[in-house]
């Protein structure tokens, strides 16, 4: 299988989050990329510009990611940008000047700072998956975008969730504009990925199907409720299958069931995965009990779909595992 | 003047609060009460009970106040309660059971912790501001709620720079339901009272006036610009008038002027002034230049109104001095 990652992508190396109350270290790190890296060597990315990235996102927040990190030490600031005010639901959009403000406005979280290599690293991960698509469209099956930062929690005009340009959304919105489509998103991921599902809930030419920790006990918290299935035209083109702590393979393989079956329902002729290596059962910050050898089940039982499919690295933050865990899934396409 | 303050409202004493990317000693800390009692000793509050708070607030919301440093010790959590996700614009409410989706559901920053005594002092604190509310019925002119936690950044369902619920709003709607009214609440602290305006935005019975730092340059953001002029059948009803970093006595006054202006055209008969001595010119985390002689200049501006004014305390954190300008305020009314 044909692999992209761009080593610009270790740039964005943020030192800490503010995690259940106080500091905790920034769980995703350079080292995942070197992980995954010793098992399946990569090619660097193509450049393919801005303009599939703000075909996706708003320009205001993109020149916001892309100027922060200067703002914030102009400001007088020391160390990574991060804000401490978060507008609250139903509060409208605002021009705002100071840097804490702009901040608080495009994120949703604590968690997600912005440190010196963080706009180049998100837009050569962006990158790496435009790559992938171009391998796909000349001619191979199946891709894999090494992205690092994430993308999934990050939505049209917000970051959060260590994302900050939406890895997955932007190629999959390529691929439809190349005619790829129909698409559907697959996001295994262990959290919701509420910033696909927010790019994509009114729009009927995108299906995202997720599964993953329920809401109600686990970040992202606010999205992925079962009753979430899209909005407006894309009403039914959302489909949410939260999971409790806990859940094996067996439950797992069950609810993956349903998702493929709504994808190959809805008619997908182009799928996107969203990988998340953190359903592995030793991931420090989430609580699924996968195992190595689960992740080759889980691609093959994908697969078994026939679809073309461009694979996305989303979480997964068990360093010494996430390498074997992802070759094995990328296995499972063979 | 009748003053008066619970000795519970000390028990509120958070260790921290995340600002400008790193923890800052809580600012609002127990010895502004002190300070303020210095010059001013206070009556003991009586109680009037619950309901009077959820005239104003949500019910959910204030059992999540009520509860939530229990549930985040018993979810295995130390220090403090802190949010670290927020809803984003737009998100609904839902039903979370996870002590951090309740924090960020409810809060709308990463700055107004829940510690040990949080819900009692806040508790406390709305019930000195329905004493000197009493005291009015009662037939004194003027009264002074020595609040603490101050309440302004409190919405109906929402905490926020450092207030939990809020005094002012309470008194002001118990203040209309016994016939006092109409009410005008004028808010001279350095921030936006953006709870209070949230509150009332759809109320054409109770007036809002506020003049702070421009929300543009100043916490919190999003909320106290100069086009919002209330909502519905408050339209009208609410005037910001936002003002710049710097701001001295004279302009200060020439703004005071059109508040007051405005009070007084709507009808007002009934005042209830949110006081922040965060105007004075040493206050470390506010800009404007206030000095000790220009808050007795502030109330007898104010004082020309002619109206019962019921005066709750709100922010000022230069701790050696605050005493010495709430004084110089209330000498401003004899």
């Amino acid at each position: 299988m044909r692999v992209f990652c761009d080593n610009r992508q270790l740039l964005h190396a943020p030192q800490r989050e503010l995690h259940n109350g106080d500091w905790a270290p920034h769980a995703e790190s350079p080292d995942r990329l070197a992980s995954i890296l010793d098992q399946c060597p990569a090619e660097p990315a193509q450049d393919f510009g801005i303009a599939p990235i703000l075909a996706v996102h708003d320009p205001a927040y993109v020149e916001f990611l892309r100027d922060a990190f200067t703002q914030w030490h102009t400001a007088g600031r020391s160390g990574d940008a991060l804000g401490y005010a978060f507008p609250i639901v139903g509060r409208r959009r605002l021009a705002l000047d100071r840097i804490e403000a702009r901040l608080g406005h495009y994120a949703f979280d604590a968690s997600t700072p912005i440190a010196a290599g963080t706009w180049q690293s998100a837009y050569w991960s962006a990158q790496s998956a435009l790559s992938a698509l171009q391998a796909m469209e000349q001619g191979v099956r199946h891709s894999f975008a090494l992205c690092r930062p994430p993308g999934h929690h990050a939505g049209r005009d917000y970051m959060g969730g260590y994302c900050y340009l939406n890895n997955a959304a932007i190629a999959a919105r390529r691929a439809t504009d190349l005619g790829l489509g129909p698409v559907a998103i697959l996001d295994v991921d262990y959290h919701h990925g509420n910033g696909t599902q927010d790019i994509f809930a009114g729009d009927p030419a995108v299906f995202f199907a997720s599964l993953h920790a329920d809401p109600v006990t686990d970040y992202p918290f606010f999205w992925g409720h079962a009753d979430e299935r899209g909005e407006g035209d894309g009403e039914g083109a959302t489909l949410n299958l939260p999971l409790p702590q806990g859940t094996k393979w067996s439950g797992y393989s069950t609810a993956l069931d349903h998702a493929l079956g709504a994808i190959s329902q809805w008619g997908a002729k182009f799928l996107v995965v969203s990988l998340g290596a953190d359903t592995f059962i030793g991931d420090p910050i989430s609580h699924f009990d996968l195992v190595t050898e689960d992740y080759r089940k889980l691609s093959a039982q994908i697969a078994t779909l026939g679809l073309p499919a461009l694979i996305v690295m989303e979480g997964g933050y068990a360093v010494d595992d996430l390498g074997r865990n992802v070759l094995e899934f990328l296995a499972g396409f063979d």
